[in-house]
């Protein structure tokens, strides 16, 4: 050995994490009948396994929220557990908040807090919290497995069997993940579930991941958050989804994609099955998806125009409808859907060549954001799939279309495409000099502002006046002209100047609805192929099922 | 209903993939026990579940290899089964290109063709195969969920029990990503295991995703790829070492990070007990890892340097070490390693600040490669975590240092830094005025050159001449000047102007070893902590065992 070995050598222990995981579940153990624990002993569960300053996940995902588990844990008593640092994807549930406002946790590590942003916001101000981090789920994850080991995590499921196996039903979502992160680092996983059964459908999690599972006195709490009822689509959205489809969708050939949520991308959807069938573009686009299950694209299935769809999470109501399409979904043997969403967040980033999201902001670079005054809003998911993944080496005809860099080192781009109509509802501009996020980001003490999708890595913005192919734009100052081109009378759009603009369409990099071949006069609701709830349903033979408040007919 | 409907409704089935795979279970039922084949009916059991044009995934991973049924597939009789569609991330062993030669298969998507790329550059130019697509392997992991969905997939794990539920003990690498890509397609899961136990020592695949188990008549094949020779360690590398220490972790405050492989990285996972000792640096950088088990780091480990690791796919003879340092690895039940390329490579490039890897080769614009001419040796990995994650929203004090944009829309940057020595082994520059890779991909017709590491994404540059600070640098003929500044003698660095150059060492663009003050006399192998494997096995206590041919001492 060398000489220079510079700290003595110590007898320093290496299991730490697996004794002090044993110290715990042997404070437990009077609860457990192998891995089984009962709901009224919940809170003598959580004061055993918890000691004040762990690192917790607890699994509020996108969809589904292991709520029996946070309700118990916000009613400890802080006096014994406290200061917990929380990791949460979605901060969507009220006891999340509390477990601040009580005093139980202190720091957060989160991606998303839609539901709960003022509150939050709130909390924040007075005190009640640190933020460590705000995150987009995958970060998150990604830290569980680098420098934010978790001590304990509390999951929730469809069904486990006596040996802790796990059925999670169509929404895996972030289960999977956080069990890897924290049964492979001595944490322990604890998992409410909505029923223990003998034999289980299928197996999602492998049960020597988990410790405890207890019945949850209901099934966990789950919300319909990727429905877009057809009725609210406007004209404005469909001119936007048809110059979607053959302005970009068609131009540059997009076989594989990923849409985010709302009325414009739902009208899109809508429209393939008509408006995209007259133009023959059938098999020629948007064939293979990673995308939730959204109600909005059982026309276009049934009509044959889809090859696959991968998901992050699944869609209350649409289970039926899926299990009955397995040529379609990934599915498992029992039939149901199997999402995951790194998985689909990988596939989504790295597999498809185009995502289109709705904003609400835009400035003048093409800098966006969802986030409003007052708010926190964080991240969620879109800011992996709206960026070019620079890690990205395999080539596709519409990522090569793009191409950049100087001959002979270049390279593709993936096709970030945004959709904002000039004013939002009550005549408020969506494109600004400022976004809100920066103000936002300042009183929040952000260190930088919570941008959703930066300008840079947009090539293309949609509006009702036309589409600004930014990728194309040569300099900073063409890219906003271009971008002002199709503003509107916006603050953004009022800078823009008739002769650049003319200038601009003859070159290409500015298209308005009859450069592309779209009459603003066509788009009407007649061209959906679903204009309400029940034709969804009916398109699907009955097999979709919306939820209780979509059902408006 | 819309009047619009566009397609009539068929009497469409969406069932095809389940039914399908029902006919070919059908087929070689007399060859299953339950899950159990033997591995004698082999050839009868491939030519069952394969038909002609299958889009099969044959793991090939970085590390393991499942031999035994790549072998069988290459010695089908190709008028029965022939132009497969092959997905191998892997192509390392002289049967896969044998598979092509032979007329098997005949359309390729692969990440990294390392020991093959000289046969398959030759196996290509004959026309024997077409190339989907040249891959990261995550890339194409992602693709399997979108549009290249693998109707069989054959996979290698150390044992199974009788319901298929699979132990990969400390190689799981890619197996679980690849069985559910296929598993919940209505795809078919062929695995080659070990041994077939009555109880596993941990679960890592649950059975349920798992088709056909056959006992193989040797274990799979496995390389120590992660492995280096501590006695190889050079001065240069070293020295260079030494530059990366001060100039970039301490600097930057680096706790959070993943190494590439090569001697340059080795030398500084060995000089982090020395050199970074005197320097007071433990503790303040260097803690969490995202990497494979590289023995060179055991002296760090048993200093006290290092909080975590976690891993792409494991590392022959580190099994013991491994397993006594729990605290330090993902470790299962059984004690023994959980790696996972898809998680890990989603740490690398979400949950770390720094990326740092060797390259053989880069042009005056920071472009770097590591091809050479006359081979398809693809990318691997490093492009996931070697460039700017623009889809990162989470901010470091090390992230926000590299901070970029016009304010109020920032954002920080992740360090991505190349080493390279100015001249390699024979007298070869590092510094080209075009990369051997430029010409590679001419020749291979492959649709833009095959750069490993873009030089926009780079951050720093260190060779034995110092260190380029390239995101300093304003525009790009400042940045050509900075990185010329390091490139010595090299056709890119005879172009450096000493005037240019002093200006950029005043502006910190640039720094030479005394500017980070660092000593060339310093840089000896006594600094060292291991100089040999003798002495990685002595910080080892023993636990560590090099493979037979590192066994020279």
């Amino acid at each position: 050995m060398s000489s220079e070995r510079a700290v003595p050598a110590e007898q320093r222990v290496w299991t730490l994490r697996r004794a002090e995981k044993q110290r715990r579940m042997q404070r437990i153990a009077p609860f457990l009948a192998g891995k089984i624990a009962q709901s009224e002993d919940i809170a003598a569960l959580l004061e055993g396994v918890l000691e004040a300053g762990d690192r917790v996940v607890l699994e509020g995902d996108n969809q589904k929220q292991a709520d029996f588990l946070s309700t118990a844990l916000s009613e400890l008593d802080p006096r014994r557990i406290h200061d917990l640092h929380l990791l949460i994807s979605s901060l969507s549930r009220p006891e999340h908040i509390s477990l601040f406002e009580r005093g139980i946790a202190r720091k957060l590590d989160f991606a998303f807090a839609g539901p709960q942003s003022l509150r939050l916001a709130q909390a924040l101000e007075d005190g009640l919290l640190e933020i460590g981090a705000i995150h987009t789920y995958v970060e998150l994850y990604a830290r569980m497995f680098i420098d934010l080991v978790p001590r304990v995590a509390f999951l929730c499921a469809d069904c486990a069997d006596r040996n802790g196996n796990l059925y999670t039903g169509p929404n895996t979502e972030d289960s999977p993940t956080i069990a890897e992160a924290t049964a492979f680092r001595d944490g322990i996983v604890i998992v409410q579930v909505n029923e223990i059964v003998d034999e289980l459908p299928r197996v999602d999690i492998p049960g020597d991941w988990i410790d405890v599972v207890l019945q949850s006195p209901k099934p966990y709490a789950i919300e319909p958050l990727f429905t877009r009822d057809p009725r609210q689509i406007n004209e404005l959205h469909i001119l936007m989804a048809m110059l979607v489809i053959r302005g970009i969708y068609e131009r540059h050939g997009i076989t594989s994609l990923n849409h985010g949520i709302g009325f414009d991308t739902a009208a899109i959807e809508l429209l393939l099955p008509t408006y995209g069938e007259s133009l023959g573009l059938r098999g020629k686009i948007c064939r293979n998806w990673a995308l939730n299950p959204h109600p909005t694209l059982i026309p276009a299935i049934e009509s044959g125009w889809v090859e696959s769809i991968h998901c992050f999470g699944s869609e209350v109501g649409m289970e039926s409808y899926i299990a009955a399409r397995p040529d379609i979904f990934a599915t498992g043997r029992d039939g149901s859907l199997r999402s995951n969403r790194v998985l689909c967040q990988l596939a989504g980033q790295y597999g498809v060549d185009l995502f289109i999201g709705s904003t609400l902001q835009m400035d003048a670079d093409a800098n966006s954001s969802t986030v409003t005054r007052g708010r926190i809003a964080g991240f969620g998911g879109a800011p992996n799939m709206g960026h070019d993944p620079r890690g990205r080496r395999h080539a596709s005809a519409a990522w090569l279309e793009l191409l950049r860099g100087q001959a002979p080192v270049q390279r593709g781009r993936k096709l970030v495409v945004q959709v904002a109509e000039t004013f939002q509802y009550g005549g408020v501009p969506a494109f600004v000099d400022e976004l809100d996020a920066v103000d936002v980001g300042r009183k929040s003490g952000m260190p930088v502002a919570p941008v959703m999708i930066y300008g840079d890595d947009v090539t293309h913005v949609v509006t009702e006046q036309g589409i600004a192919y930014l990728y194309k734009a040569e300099g900073e100052e063409e890219r906003r002209a271009a971008l002002a081109a199709v503003a509107g009378v916006s603050p953004v759009g009022l800078r823009s100047n008739p002769a650049m603009v003319e200038r601009l369409r003859r070159a290409g990099t500015v298209a308005f609805p009859a450069d592309v071949g779209v009459s603003s006069l066509e788009a009407s609701r007649k061209l959906l192929a679903a204009r309400n709830m029940a034709d969804l349903v009916e398109w699907s033979g009955g097999l979709y099922r919306p939820p209780a408040k979509f059902r408006n007919w």
